[in-house]
């Protein structure tokens, strides 16, 4: 079958297929696996210093001469707000000494927030082919920059309004979100309501009324989904859950195993973990937080008062206070190498009548 | 192309297409039409009179000699709650006042509220050739009844535990209903919380597991989108808010302009009108009802203290006090004969590649 059209060529990719950035869980190798498979791996960087961002990058790069996508978080950071921070804070303090996690409270004076914006020469200097970005849309000095060494730009979309803004600012690939996608949402205009948009709805709706190539995210996982995405008019699909417990992925044995376990009705949107709506897994951390009734710091100060957290989960593999992002097919993630997976996808599609 | 499969085939109809009850919206005219095309029309009858019932039933029959549906709402009704009854009660007379409604408020003890269990006698005398059933699950005996005279059986499921559970009672076809999908959610086991998976993960999801055709529901108003549903694993597709604006439609005007102009952000899960779960367009019932921050009675109960203001506001042809039920494609639907409508998605399907 045909795989090329206007978005492999653009991103200069064998498959349109597109592994999607997900920060915790994707590594270099995970990256280079589905670019050396002849799709696009995406190396995510959001809200990394610059130094991590360098060499997360030079990893990337030992491991591949492909093309490769580099992700960015295009969000504002809000003012900290003390009043939202301090209750919460000492709701963690408590619930910390509860299950025994160790925890230091951040100190809130001496916490360095990095902005996208330091994170651009760095992909510039290194000739990075495809900037991905969610949460917002970059400023308009750095996407001509950018444009003007011929960088390939994703932005993702939750609905029509930001599908539209993202290509009226030149922006070349849309990323439709559908409601099923695990992970963050990344919403970046109105949010009140949160646009909770079916991949079903999303797919058909932004491929009529934008010209450029859409690439449908949100329960794609085999062949028939990423044929169903194509008869939908996306030109390509973005996939993360189903790389989630491959051999490269950075998720624990637990979350692992939690997402092949799931039922799909465990799955929760939340603000608990990091101040900004994404699906997962429901654990204790979820419904404790959830039933403190405190209000939620945005982000990404909520994610500085649960990383210790996180990271002790982690260490600890424990499900129960990790955050289990997962999209509504994850239960379908084989635990394979990455390419593996990527190539049993072409191969299902293309068997397909 | 072969439009023919196990389902058409069980169903005895042309195409695998069904036309989704719409109670308020589907006339007999619209069952007929579609019935007509080669589709399956679905007359709703869900907590109509017996009277009412056979009287619809005999309309439908005078326009068409083909096989239609009938559809039944399966539910329980709850003892009322007179602590959540009464203060709703009064916020809406209070309401009513505001906006100038005509408001007569139901006396709870003279309310008839009736059973589908009071209609099952009725479609066995008309030989109605296919149940369809939301909100629940028939009873063992009922089912056996309706079986005994190879009356086809199709139910609704909003989760794979209900398709499950329809598979095992012996249900024949199993309605996949996606979260894109208009009006009331069928859900009937665990609500909390409301199961609201994508079509694009419910539908597969489904097929994968049940060995019963799927008829996949939300988000479908097109060639194409049939065809995604189709390559999902669905055997047929239920279609609904694509024939809200056709000519047969019982919709108001500006209920058939609000869908036709509504952005898909506009679009809300809402309890207040019926006290059910249902997809819909904002409107100023839906805010001030939220607003109030009453607990809404369960379903039937709100429906009944909200009818007269549904009835006031479509004779008013109001769309600020009437039930916009939509689902997230809404906006597709047209102006046009509910079978030109059909006839068209089958030729926009065979024209697919």
């Amino acid at each position: 079958m045909e795989w090329q059209n206007e978005l492999t060529r653009l991103l200069k990719i064998s498959y349109p297929i597109v592994q999607a950035p997900m920060l915790g869980v994707t590594t270099p190798a995970m990256v280079a696996a589905i670019s050396n498979a002849g799709g696009l791996g995406s190396l995510p960087v959001g809200g990394l210093s610059p130094d991590q961002t360098i060499s997360l990058i030079r990893q990337t790069k030992s491991l591949t001469s492909k093309p490769f996508a580099v992700n960015l978080f295009a969000n504002q950071i809000p003012p900290v707000n003390p009043a939202q921070m301090e209750p919460m804070s000492h709701f963690l303090e408590k619930f910390c000494a509860k299950y025994h996690i160790e925890y230091t409270q951040p100190n809130l004076d001496s916490i360095t927030l990095y902005s996208y914006q330091e994170q651009i020469a760095i992909l510039l200097e290194e000739k990075i082919p495809v900037v991905s970005f969610t949460f917002g849309i970059l400023t308009d000095d750095i996407i001509q920059e950018l444009k003007e060494k011929e960088t390939v730009l994703i932005g993702t979309a939750t609905s029509l309004p930001e599908a539209t803004l993202l290509e009226q600012k030149g922006i070349n690939i849309i990323a439709a979100q559908g409601m099923e996608a695990g992970g963050h949402r990344g919403t970046f205009l109105d949010n009140s309501p949160l646009p909770l948009i079916g991949s079903f709805s999303l797919t058909p709706l932004l491929a009529e009324n934008c010209k450029n190539p859409i690439l449908a995210a949100g329960g794609i996982y085999d062949g028939k989904t990423i044929k169903a995405a194509f008869t939908l008019g996306a030109q390509g699909v973005q996939i993360g859950s189903a790389f989630i417990a491959s051999n490269e992925s950075a998720a624990t044995t637990s979350y692992k195993q939690a997402i092949q376990n799931a039922s799909v009705t465990d799955s929760v949107l939340t603000k608990t973990f990091s101040g900004r709506w994404a699906r997962g897994i429901r654990n204790t951390f979820i419904t404790e937080v959830e039933n403190s009734n405190l209000p939620v710091p945005d982000y990404p100060w909520q994610i500085t008062l649960t990383s210790a957290i996180r990271a002790f989960a982690q260490k600890q593999d424990n499900k129960e206070f990790n955050a289990l992002w997962a999209g509504q097919s994850a239960s379908k993630a084989q635990s394979k190498p990455a390419g593996e997976i990527f190539t049993h996808l072409i191969k299902e599609m293309e068997a397909l009548p």
